[in-house]
């Protein structure tokens, strides 16, 4: 039975996978994370992005991961679920699986050891999207892929009928907004930057893949449905406000999974270890860390 | 029993490596290779870097690619394998692995998706030394890791016994000729760029990790000789002005292992195909290839 | 008498400086330009600015063209003067002249030659601050001056009275909106892109430092009234969509001066010769800029 | 009379400009320096560069500085006078003076506020070439003026008769052996780094523009006389390294002006003071600069 397929909007978290003392996936700290993101109003859930450190993972955990969040999920929300790799080949295995097993759609980054040329970008992703169904979710982020996706490969490669989003990770407003302007509705943008969610709203995104929102999911789905759907300019610039001192810490320190995870347990929830080299906070990192956490939940009890 | 160590210098060729038709290793082909560099007068061999397309290659395929490297070289030369991965943990395997097949040396860089800080990379080396007895190249590649291990970095790992050699890899002589002058000998120096080795050599470096070596490796080697121990500068010059205009488009055009496996086959030695998303060069690229590598050789046969 | 202060609001054209055949500046020219920017509602004028070849300019023509502008605006509209040197003396010097004759503020970048560390740049603005009454806005390029006026810096200077206004052109919008958050109206920021100007409007920018106001002066004014008077975005968006493919031009050719001057000659006012060593537009190039000019003008009197 | 054309080798102090209390120029120092230069064995001179603070001088400052030290010298040593201005046309005022007043070169960055495309600065420098006899010293710096006079650039700009040399700043060491290697002899090669001298000798270039030589003429002349005259790199390397730990902070720290004319009063001449906004060094920073001016004076007297 082929699965229907989602339109894809609001703010995706994507995950992080949570570590016991192992160095093992914690898959029953990941269900209870994934039962608190629904419950705190998440729009969809993206396992195996880099928040969910998915380059550190085998090829078998990546298998049993993307399996288990489509399980548990169980069709509540809409699942996008990471299947970069190195090759081309490879990241088809991925994305059919992802396919099969009913995930609603796939994020998918170019090579990021191999720096591949544009008219290799563009083979890649159309050599994915016609082996696969299941709507696509092109990610560029040069400063993580040593690659930039550029404006005109992109545009070209949203001629492709289920290469139908991008996760627009630049850094640069001017990328998404040409985007919108030059891509005519043929492929719809997601923020993928922890500090541009606002401007990217207001420009035209119709999503945003949210690390804080493992952390904050009530605010970070809040910026959504106040800045799209009700257009409360006003209350979403206050709750931005409120999420970006952390968003810019998350960016900008060199140190997101750490951080991330840290601020979810703070929140009671499953943060868990991470994979080496990753090495933990300071301690007087996260007393800063803390009073920025504090005082977000302070504004989100306080709405 | 232990296996003696070697001392590493000279030329070291960065094989590539060979895939037939059907995208599998071509075993046979490498065998072929392999003999070729040895008679053509390699002082070593390094299998497993970024031109052996290693982040495209299965876990099994590494591990089978080293233990052949190893076996047919039967040391006749020094093999100095490439074990980097993702996470600290899996690279020690990569790493023990290696030493335990009676290599010589293992090559690695950081992490390449993580862009460790420097505590991580400082605590990645370390770790991975600790494990074992091979001596590690580290390999220092900003553009390709998306990290610079930088000079105080260099000279804190240099204190480590087994951490002996480092691939200069920023395109950056200056950061070489520091490394020399504030190394103290510490550690010892590999030039890790097609167009820097010259000078390189001249300012101390000990050897060359060379990609054009597959193709040319009687003046790849040439250099190193004519350079370091002749302290012949005009001759090496003139090899240099033989191999530069090959090696700048090595290094320039984004289209290294294509352009490698190409002047290979023309060689008639086994270049082969390679993985995807990588396309072929151009009809009208080749044939400026074909200018430059004829020009190269021409140059061999007057010598 | 003491002039009284007037806020700077709204989209003010940094004038270009036309001149002759003899490369003499053609003052009748620039009258009627005025006249032009007057007439078409541009809501203040910056002479001397990059866009006004000011560092081609005589020290004698400079003083020249500062009172020339201001005598013929004759207080209609509020004029900001470019008043940027190499030293502290000199611009000092430069901004008691734009005082003393009446201009309502100054614009200045830090030393574009010398690149000043932070504190050189704070010791710089904060000595012109003491130095006379009139409101400075600083002008932050990193692109044209080869330093950046860090966001710490930025908060540090708005400290003093005078230092009243920011032309932000970075490019980044994160640092206009950083600029706004963090400043908390101690400081009031102008758009110094062509490409980022609705944006910054809707961040909280209070004015654009507009090159295309030049030849478009009704839809440069347009847009500001559109987003930050009748906050009518849907509005303001088609306008800036007209305004954009120009724009864009200017910011990405190294080629403003003379696609601005070729804009004004095509409107019928005065864009006229530019100094040495700046070269004429291609006559392909400028059938490209009379599409774009076209569609613009007509969007205009469709309005 | 037509001055003879002398060929310019060797170790050229990029000369200070000493300010007194008054921020005048003084012009006693200067001459003392001078005499400094030239008895401890500088191979020329060139007024008005960089490290001349040449852009923070009056027009009327230039002209009397170019002719006290062509006066002063009096054909002692080789004089190349900075020329460089905003404009081509001033660039030619400033080069025909120094023609008519008996300089025997003259030293031109392109226009640093303005960013000229190549077809520009080739225009730029053509156009002097053709006004003038005396040869040109064309500087490339890209830190400094923002843009790159790429390879092919300075390729095409060799072939004019009198564009005769290149001071080449862009700290890549490439980029000079390419034009050695490409240019055939057409221009000749000037280092224009303070940290890439010893490569840069060996490489092919035939002189040097050197900070350094205001503080240790001794040693920036010896350098070149071991690697050049002698080939012998050994001493040449030894002396490289005692001067290198002051070279670096020189490049790095951003205070290069102050620190050599810190350097410079240490050692019994006239450094003086310097033009706003620069600001004096710390008191600490001193301490760090003492040390290694002490060492390498030091090593210069146990020569």
């Amino acid at each position: 039975m082929k699965k229907e397929i989602k339109e894809l909007k609001g703010t995706f978290v994507v995950m992080v996978t949570p570590f016991d003392e192992n160095q093992n996936i914690n898959f029953k700290a990941m269900e209870e994370n994934i039962e608190w993101y629904i419950e705190k109003g998440a729009h969809g859930l993206i396992p195996l992005g880099s928040t969910g450190e998915m380059a550190s993972l085998t090829e078998k955990e990546r298998y049993e991961v993307a399996e288990f969040v489509v399980k548990i999920v169980n069709n509540r929300l809409p699942v996008c679920i990471g299947t970069t790799s190195e090759t081309t080949t490879k990241t088809i295995e991925y994305t059919r699986h992802a396919e099969k097993i009913g995930a609603d759609a796939v994020l998918i980054l170019p090579p990021y050891y191999y720096n591949p040329v544009q008219e290799e970008i563009i083979y890649h992703y159309e050599s994915i999207s016609d082996a696969v169904n299941i709507p696509i979710m092109i990610y560029n982020n040069p400063g993580t892929s040593g690659v930039d996706i550029q404006l005109e490969t992109v545009l070209k490669l949203a001629e492709k009928e289920n290469i139908k989003y991008i996760k627009e990770s630049t850094g640069d407003i001017i990328r998404l907004r040409e985007i919108e302007r030059l891509g005519h509705g043929n492929i719809i943008t997601f923020c993928g930057s922890e500090e541009l969610v606002f401007e990217s709203f207001f420009l035209g995104a119709q999503g945003w893949v949210s690390v804080i929102g493992n952390a904050l999911p009530e605010l970070s789905s809040a910026i959504y449905e106040e800045t799209v759907i009700n257009k409360n300019y006003k209350r979403a610039k206050e709750i931005y406000n409120a999420l970006l001192p952390l968003c810019i810490e998350l960016e900008t320190s060199g140190k997101l999974v750490q951080i991330i995870k840290y601020c979810m347990d703070r929140r009671g929830v499953n943060g868990g270890n991470f994979r080496s080299p990753r090495l933990p906070l300071s301690k007087e990192y996260c007393k800063k860390i803390d009073r920025l956490l504090e005082k977000a939940v302070d504004f989100n009890k306080s709405r």
